[in-house]
């Protein structure tokens, strides 16, 4: 069923598993409990950071794959994307899996992306058993979008600093009693803004976009939500997010609006601006997000993945950012999880 | 339904509208009357070659809006993709267009795979409009995956042509007799095959793999098509593919299965191997094919778009090239279209 641009899922599939993998900064940071798997070494033993972050895909699907008592041959799709040029952890993950896979993607909305359209195969029946995920890498991304972080370059306090982390899920019809009961699929909202270090100010119209549209299609009110969270708009983002929704006459009690790039990491830790990386939004919605949900602290969560969708290419010709946000909201029916 | 790895529709969604936007060099080939648009100018009037590829493909999504008797608000999501980095082509398409976006990477098989999801949402009910395309650009991929065009570097034989084009089409539920009937979703096959310059040969066997699964999953027979026809394989993967299908004791007929990257140039054209790039399948399919089928001179076709998931990045670093296709079958039911 649609409704604008909001799927609404008669039969709301379930998450019936989900992980989070991440680096020695993510280790420091308040959430490290909420992983299943953190990691000392940056290079996770691998020769590249490129293929570090590959691992840290295929870990993440190996424990979601794990956790949901299957073997990966049970797994129908793997729906997933990266910010590495041509999404290679994920294509190179799909690889190792050797499942059918359809690679996505959407910068750092991914998660979203794919949990939205994984839910919609699996509600519509088209699967009964879909793994989806996306990953990061702090020094790949550097790397690749910026400097190499061997350079040593400083950036302005508008930064954010990209996650070292995968988190993925396993979606089926039934299993647990966590749902997806709705996806709000996102278009392009660019203001102008050109600046690679000040991405949360570029995403933070896209994702004010996305959460109006939903409660339009849906017709409701953002009180139904216990949490409302966006992707990775980091500290000016989320300012600049708030300030639009009020302009707009939407007002969101602060506790009740957040933003995994403000969770993820310690005020102490100098990451200027907040998180971002695609890793960052899966590591923060598949592990502490659905943790609370599972203890029951909370019942319905919107989650707003915002994603840059630059190359270093189009800012080198001057071109501004476009941005964009996928939501999906997730319900917790109460009772423990597979009661 | 789902059988395998194959999406069944048991309401086929139509193709109401499709179009295709060709360079100087296809304005050359056997097939440029099938193009609505064929340019004199590879930088189609744009300062870089990025943004000639990104004028394709918003020629060729204005150009099927318009043939659906739509305007861009009518349509209620864009699936697109292609080989840039970060799929910049099509997420500034997304941002000309505005209509919400889901992006997808899927190299040369993007075609297919935004076909496929297409068609699922579609027939599913969760939209009554899609519109889905992909592109490639000559230069701009030259410049990104090997070297600039303006180097002049020689080429081995076994080296494939990237096409300059996009192809676009309108997916809804009524309103054609070109129908999707099915979808399958492929997976990795890696040969282990590290050679940039032939693709065509590290593809054929995932094209194989994909076209076994459909006839397995549909448990029908090969003869039931006009024609298999896959993505790009070129001179040296289609002969691989057709000799692996043999060895497995699958016999096309030669004159049932073609190649998309054997047919949009003509054998006096200096391609080496043939042609490639996400925009050969999608100009031939959605130009070509569809106007073939329109004229009631094929029925029914199997689109095996193939893709190369390497990065400059990957090879660079030792990985082997791992590969992909993904399949549609596209029937025609009969009857002067739309009739």
């Amino acid at each position: 069923m649609i409704q604008g641009h909001t799927w609404i899922f008669p039969n709301p599939p379930a998450i019936i598993a989900s992980s989070a993998v991440g680096g020695p900064f993510e280790a420091q940071g308040p959430l490290a409990d909420d992983f299943d798997l953190l990691h000392e070494d940056l290079w996770l033993g691998q020769d590249s950071f490129e293929k570090a972050e590959k691992k840290l895909l295929e870990q993440a699907c190996e424990r979601s794959i794990d956790k949901a008592g299957m073997k990966k041959e049970d797994i129908q799709f793997f729906l997933a994307g990266d910010l590495m040029n041509q999404v290679i952890s994920s294509s190179f993950t799909a690889r190792t899996l050797a499942i059918p896979y359809l690679g996505l993607f959407s910068a750092c909305s991914t998660t979203v992306e794919g949990l939205a359209l994984g839910s919609l195969i699996v509600s519509t029946g088209y699967a009964q058993r879909v793994l989806t995920g996306t990953s990061s890498h702090n020094a790949a991304a550097e790397k690749q979008y910026r400097y190499p972080t061997e350079y040593g370059s400083q950036k302005p306090p508008t930064a954010q600093w990209t996650v070292t982390g995968a988190g993925t899920a396993v979606i089926a019809p039934e299993g647990s009693n966590i749902r997806i009961t709705s996806a709000t699929i996102g278009r392009i909202v660019d203001m102008g803004i050109q600046d690679p270090f000040n991405m949360g100010a570029a995403m933070a119209p896209a994702a004010v976009d996305t959460i109006e549209a939903h409660f339009r299609d849906l017709r409701c009110s953002p009180t139904e939500y216990d949490l409302i969270l966006t992707g990775d708009l980091g500290r000016i983002g989320h300012q600049t997010a708030t300030d639009l929704l009020n302009k707009h006459g939407v007002s969101l009690p602060k506790d009740r609006f957040g933003d995994c790039g403000l969770m993820i990491y310690r005020e102490d830790q100098p990451v200027l601006s907040g998180a971002s990386g695609a890793g960052c939004c899966a590591c923060v919605t598949y592990g502490h997000i659905l943790n609370r949900m599972r203890k029951g602290e909370l019942n319905k969560v919107l989650i707003v993945a915002t994603g840059a969708l630059l190359s270093p290419l189009s800012y080198q010709q001057k071109e501004s950012i476009p941005c964009i946000a996928h939501a999906v909201s997730i319900k917790y029916e109460g009772g423990k999880e597979g009661s």
